[in-house]
């Protein structure tokens, strides 16, 4: 409350009428670090989606489904209210500000954080407004006087033997798709878009090895504004280096002549509004989301990156089936059961550093236990809640390692469970196995399949509030597009290559969740007359807890999938298990 | 080929480059009346979506997937090419016409013919050939000597016990649309619409009960433009009544003052050129197909309407298990079967007849033998070719009643089957009963649930080249918007009330066809904490032969589902059946 007062002190003294504070990096990352965590600073929400309103007299918070608990809890006492995105009756925040705003009022926030798109809907939904905008105005700079500074780690080469192409031959495919589109300049401010075409890695970023740079591309020049600092012994071929801070700067220097017949293209939800502002109007100008180039190459993984993912997702397999086995044996040991949720956390790390080429986690484990699951993104910090021998474990956790980015989610009971807690596991292990089953005509959504991993959660009145998939990274973003599987419309076909979470799950608060997730490949699956039709590989290796299925619930392909399931975990892990883990492995299983 | 030269030396004349002729009437009609058949009669092509483009030295057809094997056929010798619409490699007619027109060519075609958005959407892909358009050109008129009257048939009230709610009643509901979308007056062409607001119904167009007309409707007037000939006797209270033709002068004399605040909305959809250049540059206008009031409305059957559709939709079950009984009959009769396509027709027809209220057919029954039924709308005309004793007979009928449209679809096996038909048979049915058994969240659209029904027949790389289900008239057009459930992307949510057919099917060119058709109403399934959530309810009564089945290709829930459908089917027609009627409907239907 004392920071939303003196916040709303610096907005008077600017003659502020509302401010907005998105807590995104000046690059539209999925995770930042902590200097761009102004949202988190002010509010106490620590989830990855949400967005602050404050007027002189209200203040909200913003945040999907996947947060509502979380945001509830981590709001209290902060003198911000909850809205509910997508919920019924809850405004958006840019209705919740032209409702709030005075007639001409004055709307800021800091330019870098909030993208050219969002700014622009912003403005046209306060148009009758007649709004003004401050767009380079950080209050929270002034006030946060311990905040951190802007890292600046060492980056480090991806190997070819990990990246499959050169950084130059990358750059030579991105530039037949720039002149296929007529694009004469090209500016890249995605973090991932720009460590996949130079081939390098940094760790600028807590569990997204990238660091901060931009590019920026024409048919014959290529441009890398980065701290000279971290390239220490990269030599990056092809590409004029000049410093981070003078992107901007460059941008404004910008000519028409030196794009040719071309225009420049930027990707309006990557580009931050200072970015923006600064190219020249006489600039002709493509900012469509839809035709970015990078993002639809780096989705489609090539057979060398897979080989290499494939290798990843068995280290991965064997980490998860020890520490199941381990939580089996620490849950079966005479005895108090002295665990606590941060313990498989640290259980994780430690067997993940025993494997090769293991960077780092991909993103902070989700140990949940009971009611702590409904709260679908929860974070238990380094301790978490003790854990007793009875109902669900949600563990939901992903790895670096140089050859794979990996995410999975397993359910597991630690001790007895209610029909009902069986009855969901069972709807949503359904609605898994009908997604990773499908067969679809290449050109299907992944919205138009997302409904296969619903349906019989449906049948009951149930729904979970998060998307079925998201893409995934290779030694990048844990959460990756231009594609995924949701219920919102998104026009990105699946193509063979792609890469998507399977993660259907139920909530129910106060008591507990479940998830089950796995990542999987799009293949091409057969070719008939009526064109090619495209399926799943799974390339996550790890046992389903078969003690939470109500077997008679299953169907007999369903059955079916879940033996082959298990035999080819068994079959891709044995090799590196001893004897008793792969006896463990063997018997947990049963069959349908 | 004689009528083409002919067009050709016309367009010569008048200086035309390329010519589009549509076969489109003047309010955007599923049906048109004999006197619009411009396309037809160019080209042979009686489908119902078609669209030929002339040039000096090629010229196309346009049809969708449906149609592919019977567009070739009737094509032949027209000197017309067939154009697959969709298929990978097959330009659009507009991006057939870049490549086809000369820098700064001229266009013709009559304006009445063509919608607003298709004109836009040509105008702008034509951009850099600087193209002209001639609008008001009807080329045909002149060479087609024997062209048809526009017929003028009288139109009746639809009477209040069919309607449930009054002309007066609805047009107050319009007009509180209206002024929740700032809309302060509305352009009604949709012949549909017209006959919905007024409560009339005529027969100027086959199949469907319609009249030519238009209304015009602000807060405070309503306007309607139909020939006074057709009106005898039909009061329509609140409207001032017009010459049909005056429309145009009309809209051209509108003036922004006579809209108060709000805009002119017109449907760009199904508002045709002339039309759209009648109205003065001055007048603020809104036409977002998606803002357009009637269709929805329309689409979402009120209670009163639904009682009384379910009872047309009983007559029509009993008229098709005497279809049926009679059919089985010929077939297991001794000696030679001397049975024609078109015998089906007159049968069916026959049937109707004796119930009440029955107006007429909703569309030309198809009745189709062997190869035929690969044609997806293969019309048998009188005749039609003769029916042996093997493989299927695939008919797809509806009727008119005055208390309802009806649309049904069986393939039944008159012989022998093959194991492949009865595989894709069962194929084609557990799509069906995915599709109805459904439940989903208030807020999913058709284009959501499609893959219910394709998901199995895609897993064998099969699919069909038509949507999943078509909207459905309430004594009116057999097809209706706004929603459907198709691959192709809709955002119409599906509402409680509205109709929809789930036809799922499978063609093998030059063997046979299958669809499986019933008429399915949106309904409230179930209140829980995650919303409302939705189901269908199945109008249609009418056995599923099961002999066709292959019985361990079911799932227990699918098997269950067949046998409570025909359970529901003999109860809700057996009140209406004689004894052998009912004996042989309750014999013919396997238990699962």
């Amino acid at each position: 409350m004392e920071k939303l007062t003196l916040l709303r002190n610096r907005m008077k003294a600017q003659g502020i009428d509302a401010y907005i504070i998105t807590g995104a990096d000046a690059h539209g990352s999925g995770y930042v670090t902590d200097y761009w965590k102004t949202r988190a600073w002010l509010s106490g929400f620590t989830g990855s989606n949400g967005m602050v309103v404050v007027t002189r007299d209200k203040a909200g918070l913003w945040t999907d489904g996947r947060y509502f608990v979380q945001a509830a809890k981590e709001l209290e006492g902060s003198g911000i209210d909850l809205y509910k995105m997508e919920e019924p009756g809850v405004p958006t925040y840019q209705a919740f500000l032209k409702a709030q705003l005075p007639q001409g009022g004055r709307v800021g926030f800091d330019g870098r954080t909030l993208s050219v798109q969002s700014y622009d809907a912003l403005r046209r939904q306060l148009n009758e407004k007649a709004a003004t905008y401050e767009y380079a105005l950080d209050l929270i700079d002034g006030m946060w006087t311990d905040r951190p500074l802007v890292p600046s780690h060492p980056a480090f080469a991806h190997d070819i033997r990990f990246a499959g192409l050169s950084s130059c031959e990358k750059l030579a495919i991105v530039r037949g798709e720039m002149a296929k589109k007529d694009i004469g300049g090209y500016v890249v401010t995605a973090l991932d878009d720009i460590a996949w075409l130079l081939n390098i890695r940094g760790g600028d970023v807590l569990y997204t090895p990238v660091c901060y740079a931009y590019l920026f591309i024409t048919p014959s020049q290529a441009h890398v504004f980065i701290d000279a600092a971290k390239l220490q012994g990269i030599p990056l071929p092809g590409f004029t280096k000049h410093p981070y801070e003078g992107f901007t700067e460059f941008m404004r220097g910008l000519r028409s002549a030196e794009l040719g017949k071309g225009k420049l293209f930027f990707n309006a939800n990557k580009t931050h509004v200072l970015l923006g502002e600064a190219i020249p109007r006489a600039v002709a100008v493509n900012r469509n989301v839809s035709d970015d180039i990078i993002p639809l190459l780096k989705a489609k993984k090539s057979e060398a990156e897979l080989a290499n993912i494939r290798n990843a997702y068995i280290k991965e397999g064997v980490v998860w089936v020890r520490m199941l086995k381990w939580l089996e044996e620490q849950i079966q040991a005479p005895g108090e059961l002295n665990l606590r949720e941060g313990d498989i956390t640290r259980k994780l790390r430690e067997l993940r550093n025993a494997q090769a080429d293991y960077i780092g986690d991909s993103f902070a484990t989700i140990a949940a236990y009971g009611a702590n699951a409904a709260s679908a993104h929860y974070n238990p910090g380094p301790q978490g809640a003790e854990i007793a021998r009875e109902g669900f474990l949600l563990i939901d956790s992903g790895a670096q390692y140089l050859d794979g980015t990996t995410d999975t989610t397993r359910t597991v009971p630690v001790g007895p469970l209610t029909d009902e807690m069986r009855r969901n596991f069972t709807l949503v292990l359904k609605g898994h196995i009908a997604l990773v089953m499908a067969v679809f005509p290449s050109g299907t959504t992944g919205h138009q399949i997302d409904i296969l991993a619903r349906q019989h959660l449906w049948r009951d009145g149930l729904n979970y509030r998060h998307g079925t998939g998201h893409g995934i990274g290779y030694v990048l973003c844990v959460h990756e597009g231009p594609h995924n599987i949701a219920t919102k419309h998104n026009t990105v076909a699946l193509a063979p290559g792609m890469m998507a979470s399977n993660e259907p799950g139920m909530y129910k608060d106060g008591e507990y969740g479940i998830r089950i997730e796995n990542i999987l490949c799009v293949r091409e699956a057969l070719e008939t007359e009526y064109g090619t039709f495209l399926g799943f590989e799974s390339l996550t290796f790890c046992p389903i807890d078969t003690r939470a299925i109500v077997p008679e619930m299953l169907t007999a392909a369903e059955g079916e999938y879940l033996n082959q399931y298990h035999k080819a975990t068994y079959e891709a892990l044995s090799p590196y298990l001893n004897e008793a883990e792969k006896a463990w492995l063997k018997k947990g299983y049963a069959n349908f």
